[in-house]
Formats: structure tokens, C-alpha cells, sequence
């Protein structure tokens, strides 16, 4: 059986993600970040994953850290890793003028641009180098709107996002003769823990419900049905693009 | 069984799409324009389709003549067809400059842009007006890297193309209440029979290849496969977008 | 001194352009459609640009009918058009789909896509076809935002747009040989006379104010300064692209 | 006199944008990193810079040093500041697999986001800080077509270009209340120093100068051209935007 390593796939469009790979018989590698408090509830989740006779190891450690990096893959078989979804949410929405430590900084940028941009591509290598990729395998992360849009406060993720897609477009070139494709899906406004955590989220979720031509937010089984399909044999030709899931919102 | 309606579905793409939509179960409704000499081997497809335990209709007719729209509608059922694909390929390939008739004129842009953009609105608003599409329906166009680029002698398939992609968009938010999603396809260098009459297609060709990072051109079947995903259960949230089916050639 | 044609230069970024390129030496010819009730108006308006040394010359004529076109080209001057500026806003804001002729049709589409599209390339070549340009020629159209965004009633103006720029790409390939560049501007959201005819255009000014990263509308004169920007001798090297003037508007 | 400060000026794009505005009567500050034996050429630049009537200072300094920057811009008059250009190439050039230090690290990413990315933002805003920014000032960047596309070793590199652009979206909306426009320039293929230390870069411009519709490559004074342009009056409300400058070159 194929595995797919989720990073971030404790919630959101990660979570959603691994439930429905293991449901289609993908055994599961989620590393995430939780407290305590939400474990109780991963376990539920983690036991319907199971009940469709798959396997599904967990990692709460931080995806950031190359020592975590390094012990997870480990752990894992060989030529087996089928998918790799990056779906970690972690970045600063300071505004980019401002008195002192209000305003963004190199610092909150570089955690940023590491944390949702760059860390994919050391993920990947590392599977590389560790030869963990089975042949035909996915690398699929999420994106969004805000990689070509500006909303104040949002500069770090934006550039993080960009960086995301550029790394993308140059991993669909460069390991294509690995037998890997590369791409991104661009989610449409969906309530995941990480969405609500933006100020003044609930008048974005109001504002995109009244935008989106199906007059309903996305979620995240939405975008884990991309997922799906981008696994299968038939998507082996789509390298290198970014597929929007978003019922048509960003086009309005 | 669900009906696919083909535009153009004799030859390349359309006809690729057929063969894959049928051996999943769809009954198929081919409109092309195709010579005597060709149609031996077009009922050689056709029985294979048929092999699949679907139906199979085709109309030998100009897709682009009001009258043959509306005596095609006439014998499809109603609340029945799941997809409409667009591939009708004929266009101008003059250049923009130079003596006389040999420039491309008002005429021949009028033309192009009829066949390979508007056009697949017709059929959609005749379908839409003759209570033909099912639940759930999707309306589905090829597009090329030439939406975005300008070769020589390519100035009305571009604008055609631009053309699509635009009445895509708008389709997709003004149809989303109907229970329509619409989307193109841009499909990377493949040698269809419409690509093969382009002057110089064969360096054309060979340069593709070298770009691909798959170092192989876009098959029909590639192309036929994404429209299979985008007819599944699972796409109905791709809405409105340009999925690009190309191995990763337009990135390189 | 060298000329400026300006199709559609009676009201809104066409007249604006005409003013900011009068002030600059350029002669004038405006070829517009207007009734009698407003002559007196653009008298005042010529009478201002004539007092900058210049000629004005002006057409109150169909710019979409051939015979005026040739009519019009005859009183020209050979190799002194330096500038053509197409600013022709005529079109169908009828919604895709409903019953009879209130939905759009392939004729309200065609008109659309010729008036707002390819008329300019009509016109361009007639030019050509006269020996009209003068050398560093400059080809310049307006386009907006809803080439890429899909609004409710706007379908065939998207089009025309995405038509237009198409149309700009491949002459800024095959006309560049001629020593002619070719551009569009993309303006914010502007309160031309065009604009106000609109539907709910007060809503979207609203909207448009809010959204702007300099909290006001994009105004003809901001629009007509670009034109002047692209017609200097500095911005030869400037071709194929479109010029987005918004105050960044677009990006929020 | 307003002052233009130049980070990256001593050479390519840089050099010719200080040029062109010495030339106009800005004061230059140039912030470059040279050696010894190239000195006596830049005082020869210098001098004719100074011809102008106008001052001229330069820091022999890397620009990525946070006490650097803190040095010059002590430097610098207040409100004085009407353009900053980053012109900063310094990027890694390694390919995204093989075997160990051969291939991209974090590191090396992190250096080259930093020096074409995030270090633009970083002396933004130091200079907002230290309250050196004229009103109505510019903010200009310049990016490449590897914005967008992937060749093989350029992963950081595009990464970087797509980070400069987030970022000049993002300080386009939230410098505007501050009386700043920010956009970037995406110049043609140039044969800058920075270029030709590409491998294979005589390639590249060859096959540029062959798909340039003006079949000629772009030059440094193209590009200061723009920057001239976008410093004028006249293009006060062009923000947030990617100015293409290639005679049309990308198109192709």
C-alpha cells in the first residue's frame, strides 16, 4: 500500500486530506503540532483512518526542525511515499510600517517564507535523499488567493505563498526525471483553524460566501478531493500549475 | 447513463475524450465534420466505445450552422447530458500584416473567434434553453499556451483562445445556479491533426519536446484523462479555472 | 508635428489623452459618436487644445464602419500618425443565460468583440495599409480588470477585452518589424460616461474608492498621463504588455 | 534636489538607472560592492554623473549588512528620498537534487531571498523610519521573466523574484497612505554582469535575441528608461504593478 506523508495534517485541509487518502487505501504519516487538549479528538480521527485498514503513524513534532525531519523519515519505508502534501500554516500578519516590533521584520519574514514556502523543498529533498519517493509520486502543497493579491497585514504569507509556487514550478522541472510531479492547489476561503485565527476573519468568510458563485465557503473536503484526483493515475501529466479549488470565487 | 456531448470529437483531443468517457460508463454524442475517406476508421472508434455497453451517436455536420445545433439538441434527452466538451479547431493562421487578402481580415478573426470561442456559449445556452443537462454538469473547452503568447500568424486562434477562457469565466459564475461548473483545459503541444496543418508544426514539435521536462509530448489520452477527473464526483468544486495539462511545458 | 488618433476621444480616457497629448504638440484627429446636445461641450474642449499651437481635427462618425474608416484615413497625412489610441466603448451587458433575446447572443457577442476588440486591429492595419505611421510609432488600447474577473452581465465586454489583448500581443510581435509597438493600459476603475452606464456602476465606484490603496477612483487624467509616459521616446523598449493604472486597485 | 538611492548601482541596471537620473537632476547615492581593480572605471561614471550639475556619494558596502544600512542611510537628508532601486543580484545558482552541498540548501535559499527578496523591504523600511522618504516618492525593483518560469538552477533565484514581487504588492497598499508608489520593472534579457555569470548565459541571449520581436536584446538604458518614466509626475498613480520592459520578448 501507498503512503502519503501530510505535514500539518492534524486539521484543515491537511486532516481532510489524510481522510480521504486513507479512505481510497493510503496507509498515513501525519507530523503536526497540537496540545493535549486536541488529542483526544485526533484519535478519533486517526480510528476511522484506521477502520479502512490502513496504517497511520503520527508525529506531534515541529515539521521546521531538521533533527524532527530527519527522525520521521526514518521511520519511513523506502520507495513507498507515494504523496507528499505540505499544508503547514505558520506566519506573521504584522503590518509593513509601524512603530518598533508592531511592524513585520526580516525575522518574521524569514519564519515565515521558511515555514510555508521553503520548508517543502527540504522536505522533498530529504525524501529524495533518502529515497523514500515511490515511482509516479505527488508533491502537492496549498496555496491561495494571496499569492498575487495584497491585504494589509498579509505581506509575509503573500511572499511566503509566492515562494511556495516558484519552488513548485522548479521542482515540477528539476524532478520530473525522478518520476515526481510537483503542483499547488489555491484553496477558496475555508473556515480552518488557521483562517480563523486572521483578524477580522469572520468579514472575509462574509465576503467570500457572497462572492463565491455557489454562495458557499470551501472546505476542506472540497480541496481534499483535488487532493484525490491529483493522486491518480490520470493526473500524471499535471506538473508544474496551480489548480484552483474555489467553486469560481477568485474569479469575481 | 450519463451523456458526454463532443464539439469537435472525431479526431484529437475530442476524440481521445470519448473513448475515455465511454469506457467509464458514458453514453457518447459526437458533432464532426470529417471526409468520406475517414469515416472507415472513425466507425472502428465508434464500435470500440460501443464495446463498452454505452450508445454512440454521431452527427457528420458543421457544429458552427445554427440549424444543425438545434436538430442535434433535438435528439438528446432531456436532463441527460453530464459534460459538454468544446474541440472544434478552425482558424485563420494568417499574418497581421501584408498585401491584401493574404493579411488576416475582420472576416477571418470573426470566423476564428465563432468556432474556437463562442461558439461553445451557443451550444451551452441551447442546451440550457432545451432543458438538456443533467445535475451536476460540466462544461468543459481546450485552451493553449497561446492564450497568453503571440507567434507569428497565430493572432486570431490567440484571441479565440483569450475569447474561450473569458466566456469560461463568465459562464462559470452565471451558470454555478443552474449546477453547471465550466472550465478549459490548456493542454500542452500535442500532434493532433488540427496542430499538424500549422506551418512549421514540426519544428514546433521537436522544440516542445525538448521543453517538456518529461522530454515527450502531450498525448490525447493525457488530455482525455484530466477530462475524466474534471467529470468525477470529486471536481464538482473546480469552478472557472484554466487547468493546465501540459507535463509542465508552458513553465519552461 | 506629429499626429494623434484617437478613436472614441470625445469623453472619458479617450478625450482625456487627447488634452494631455495636445498640451504636448501632438495634432489631434478624434473620431467620435455624439449627439448634437453635446457639440458645444467638445467645441470648449477642442478650443483648448487648439490654443496649445496644434490641429485638431474631429469625426462624428461610426469608427466601426469601413467606408468612414477609409474616409477618415484618406485625410490623413502620410508617415505622421505616431499614435493610435483606441478607446472604444460599445457594448452588450446582457446575462448568459434566460429567456429569448434577453439573454446574450452570438450577434450581441460579435458586436461586442468587434467594437471593443478587433475594430482596433481593423484600423491598425488600415493605417499600415495607408502608410500612415510615422517611425517609433505607438498603438495603444484600453482594457480593465474584467479581462481576467467574471461579473454577472459582463461576459461579452470580458471577452472583447481578452480579445483585445490578444490582439495587442501578437501586433506587438508582427508589427515591431514596422517600428510600431503596441500596448493596452489597464485602468482602475474610472467614471467615464461608459462607466456610469453600468448597472449598479455607483455600487462598484463605491467598492472601487474603498479598495484602492489611495482611497479614490482612478480619474481620465491619470490614465491620459500613461498615454503620455508611453508615447515618449523613452518608452520604446515597452511592447507587448499591458500597463496596469490603478493606483493599485487590482491588487486588493 | 531630490535624491535617488541606488542599492546594486555600480553596474547593469543599477548603474544605468543612476545614470539617467543624474542625467534628469537626481542626486545618486550608490550602494555597491566592488573590487579594487574596478574602481578607476566607476569613478569614470561617477565623474560623468557629477557633470551634471548634481552630487554623487557611493559606499563601497554590502547592503545586506544591517549596520551598513544603518551608516548610509545616517547619510542621507531627511524627506530627501524620492526613488529607492534595488538592483541587488546575489543568488544561488545550484540545482534542487544531487548530492549533498552540490545541490540547493536552505541556506543557500535563505541568502538569495534575502539578498534579491526581503532586503528590499528591509531598507524600505529603514527608510521610513529614519523619515528620509520624500512625498510623492518611488519605490522600484527589478524582476525577470524567472518570476514565473522554472529552469533548471534558477529554483532560488525565481523564488526570490516571486518573493520581491509579494512584497511590492503588499508595500504598494500599505506604503500608498505614506505618499510611496511601489512596482517592479520586469526587464528583457540583459547581458548584465550578473547575467553572464550564468552558465550558459550566451545561449540564453542568443536565444533571446532570436524570439525578441525586435530581434535585439535589451540594454541597461531600456530599463533606466522605465525607471526614468516611473519616476515622472506623470506616473504617480502606477502602483502595485509589474512594469514589462523586453520589446516584447516574453510574448513569445
Amino acid at each position: 500500500m501507498p503512503w502519503a506523508l501530510i505535514l500539518g495534517g492534524s486539521s484543515g485541509l491537511g486532516l481532510a486530506s489524510a481522510k480521504k487518502l486513507a479512505a481510497h487505501g493510503y496507509n498515513i504519516c501525519i507530523v503536526h503540532r497540537d496540545r493535549k487538549s486536541r488529542l483526544d479528538d485526533l484519535e478519533v480521527a486517526f480510528s476511522e483512518m484506521i477502520a479502512h485498514g490502513v496504517r497511520v503513524i503520527n508525529f506531534n513534532k515541529d515539521a521546521l526542525q531538521k533533527e524532527n525531519r530527519k527522525k520521521i523519515i526514518d521511520q519511513l519505508p523506502k520507495q513507498r511515499v507515494k504523496v507528499l502534501i505540505h499544508s503547514v500554516a505558520k506566519g506573521s500578519l504584522k503590518p509593513m510600517s509601524g512603530p518598533g516590533t508592531k511592524a513585520l521584520s526580516k525575522e518574521d519574514i524569514d519564519i515565515t517564507l521558511h515555514a510555508m514556502g521553503s520548508s517543502w523543498y527540504e522536505w522533498t529533498r530529504a525524501l529524495i535523499d533518502a529515497d523514500c519517493f515511490s515511482k509516479n509520486a505527488r508533491n502537492i502543497a496549498f496555496t491561495s488567493e494571496g499569492n498575487s493579491k495584497a491585504w494589509p497585514g498579509y505581506g509575509a504569507v503573500s511572499a511566503a505563498k509566492a515562494t511556495l509556487e516558484a519552488l513548485m514550478r522548479n521542482m515540477a522541472v528539476e524532478l520530473a526525471p525522478l518520476d515526481i510531479t510537483t503542483n499547488c492547489i489555491q484553496a477558496g476561503t475555508t473556515e480552518t483553524p488557521s483562517f480563523l485565527m486572521i483578524p477580522g476573519s469572520d468579514t472575509l468568510a462574509k465576503m467570500a460566501k457572497k462572492r463565491n458563485p455557489f454562495k458557499r465557503l470551501t472546505r476542506p473536503e472540497d480541496v481534499a478531493n483535488a487532493v484525490y484526483l491529483l493522486c491518480s493515475d490520470e493526473a500524471k501529466w499535471i506538473n508544474g500549475t496551480v489548480l484552483t479549488v474555489d467553486g469560481g470565487e477568485s474569479i469575481r
